[in-house]
């Protein structure tokens, strides 16, 4: 039984914070295993991957094959059938033409004191991408991490996947062809994190490395980050679905089955101002969880952290929507944009009555690697610039100098730097 | 003794090898440590944080103070001698013109699909400042940290530091009174990160924490990553200078040693093509730290992490240049932009004879907050972005959801999630 509030209930604003602070997190500590994994794989590198790759994915490296070449990607690519294919490659190129517009202008100009600034955007040599093998392995995630990627300019593009008991999945290698990835690795979990920060003897290290994983691949991201760059870390994923009466029922429920399939510690919110529809589509969701091949995970995920909320009105929402910060949020109102002006924090917006958030998961073009568990507060979506770095620049003449020298020379005598005034003062005095 | 190399060594590049993988972080195990404090904090608050202030900094919160109000800092300002206020108030008026220039565009625009698409950048409502007591408390930091997060509007902008026997550096809380920062607290250490990221009754949580810090600081910011965003984890700090025979070795010999005076643990490392010069400025700094009041510090930094690499020509220096990804990179060349071309991984990079690296520190206006320890291959120095995220939206009709829709729903029955695809097929099927 999902929950159910009500902003008028007396308790309200103390049951919402429970929802906002509740924890979905697996509690397992696996601090202490992830950190044993790197300083193996850190001290004996490619042995290390092939015991670990033999224990957790019945995966011999050295007799079934460290990697999977291009030729099998292809073929992979080859063999779809016509319609998923085009659908891929509708994909791919809606998610490339959102990304290039992403990329950021260089900046380099003379101010009018004669200081020469700017800044300049380059890629990093080498990403990592992890792709999780079994259910998580979405064909879809490759394409959102990889293209990203390629669009920054990223010359050298390294997959990693754990593949039990050596099987693959063709629809994910088929999307490592369509987007260009350079190098498959038959390896997984935290040891393929580490594999990819610090490299080994077979496998180059990276510079950033993204992508979706278990526990024990976020908390290796997290202990490796500062060696690597890392994309935000990743917990249960959520959407909140702020819908009036005039919606169809049944398209809220499954927009919020949507993301209760996903995984049993998902989360969807409805917040509605209609008590009746709020009951009309708790109904068409117990009927429509009953048809879906995914309905014992979206049935756990919806009684465990489901809720919905109704409102004395749409826009009183909005500051309870803020304080969710949620990954997804969808706007199923007529005239979305006044509610939109409201959000200050969410991780993607859908907007209006035709906009299921599964538009965004596969085709629209934006990045579906999103900031889950209220990191929207301050962290955003996968986009170029996580593949990329800025070098700012300063270029001086002798009269620029004159003219900062002296107050850099008193700023720095001030902190107690005097070789900092010193570097100045040489070139004041002619 | 700093280290001498010179590219034409037999074993020169096994020697470059150990100069750009070793270590100069402090190996101190302090992960329990701060572990044990964020925990305590987290469990009990403010009485954590006044037994931790006691025991740390010999300053009792609840008798000497929690806070330093706005008329102490307003008084540290008026306070200022003429000739240093003004030196502060031209470099907040430079970082501030700089920065607001780098803040982002929105996007919103529908494609020839129909399909609206877009990105809204917001600022986090509130980001905390850690500035170092002691000999790092630095008002240009505070600067560098502050003005970008006001820049970027940052409503609520909080600084922790820690007052060892109450004692205030009046040169930093005038410069938080000229950026405009709303709270200065008392605290500092790993127990002031943690009160920042999860709050306490007395202080309110904020969503960002930058600024530098010791060991404990910067392990604090890596543990509660995700918790909090927080800027590049920082190590000690280092610069390259790319030099040919035509400058003054007294010019170079200063800013070799402008880094070498901030930490034992800094580097500062010469490429010249001209062994005569190299030997000139070696001469020069070893006359030039012997007057420093910095002396011990420099030349412990010098004697243990310097090095003067002679090559057959600067352009064969610049591969070598881009392993070490420094922090700071001078090219005091008559033509920098030729050498400019070939650099891939800086922090930041200055241009020139007369563009000393202290230039940036203070005046120039780009963020002096670098990505350290090679980290440029991957990371950025601050900026407004550190504060702000970006919102993605996606907006359909019935029209060009006719031309998604099918697409979508087959790549959701692909990856087995029929509850995606029926979210869909729902909207199509009337």
């Amino acid at each position: 039984m999902s929950l159910r509030l009500n902003s008028s209930d007396p308790d309200f604003a103390a049951q919402f914070d429970r929802l906002v602070n509740a924890r979905r997190d697996g509690d397992a500590d696996v601090r202490r295993d992830v950190s044993a994994i790197i300083d193996a794989v850190r001290a004996r590198g490619d042995a290390a991957l092939e015991e670990y790759t033999t224990r957790f994915d019945d995966h011999s490296l050295s007799s079934k094959g460290w990697q999977i070449d291009a030729a099998e990607m292809q073929a992979a690519f080859g063999g779809l059938d016509a319609e998923l294919r085009e659908a891929l490659e509708l994909a791919a190129s809606r998610i490339r033409s959102y990304h290039e517009a992403q990329l950021p202008q260089d900046r380099d100009y003379t101010d009018e004191t004669g200081v020469r600034l700017g800044a300049r955007w380059s890629a990093v040599d080498a990403a990592g991408l992890y792709v999780p093998g079994g259910r998580a392995a979405y064909p879809s995630s490759l394409l959102m991490n990889a293209i990203p990627a390629k669009v920054a300019g990223v010359q050298r593009l390294v997959v990693v996947t754990p593949t039990p008991k050596s099987e693959v999945n063709p629809l994910v290698l088929a999307a490592a062809h369509l987007a260009g990835v350079d190098e498959v690795w038959r390896i997984g979990g935290a040891q393929a994190i580490a594999a990819l920060a610090y490299g080994t003897d077979k496998i180059s290290p990276v510079d950033v490395v993204t992508g979706p994983g278990n526990a024990w691949v976020a908390e290796a991201k997290r202990q490796l980050y500062g060696v690597v760059g890392i994309d935000m870390v990743a917990g249960p994923s959520e959407i909140v679905v702020v819908a009036d009466g005039d919606n169809d029922p049944n398209w809220i429920a499954a927009d919020l089955l949507s993301q209760a399939e996903h995984d049993p510690t998902s989360q969807s919110i409805l917040f509605t101002d209609d008590a009746a529809f709020a009951n009309h589509v708790e109904d068409c969701l117990n009927v429509l969880v009953g048809k879906l091949a995914t309905h014992k995970v979206a049935r756990e995920s919806w009684d465990s952290n489901g809720a919905i909320i109704t409102v004395g009105s749409l826009d009183e929402a909005m500051p309870l929507v803020n304080r969710l910060a949620a990954e997804h949020l969808e706007l199923a109102v007529s005239d979305p944009d006044a509610l939109f002006a409201k959000v200050r924090h969410a991780g993607s917006v859908f907007l209006g009555r035709h906009t299921p958030e599964a538009i965004g998961d596969y085709v629209a073009g934006p990045n579906h690697v999103l900031p889950t568990g209220r990191r929207a507060r301050f962290s955003s979506g996968l986009s170029v610039l996580d593949f990329m770095k800025r070098t700012s620049f300063i270029g001086l003449d002798e009269s620029s100098l004159g003219k900062l020298g002296p107050a850099t020379a008193a700023l720095a005598h001030a902190e107690g730097l005097p070789a900092h005034a010193l570097s100045v003062e040489k070139r004041l005095v002619k």
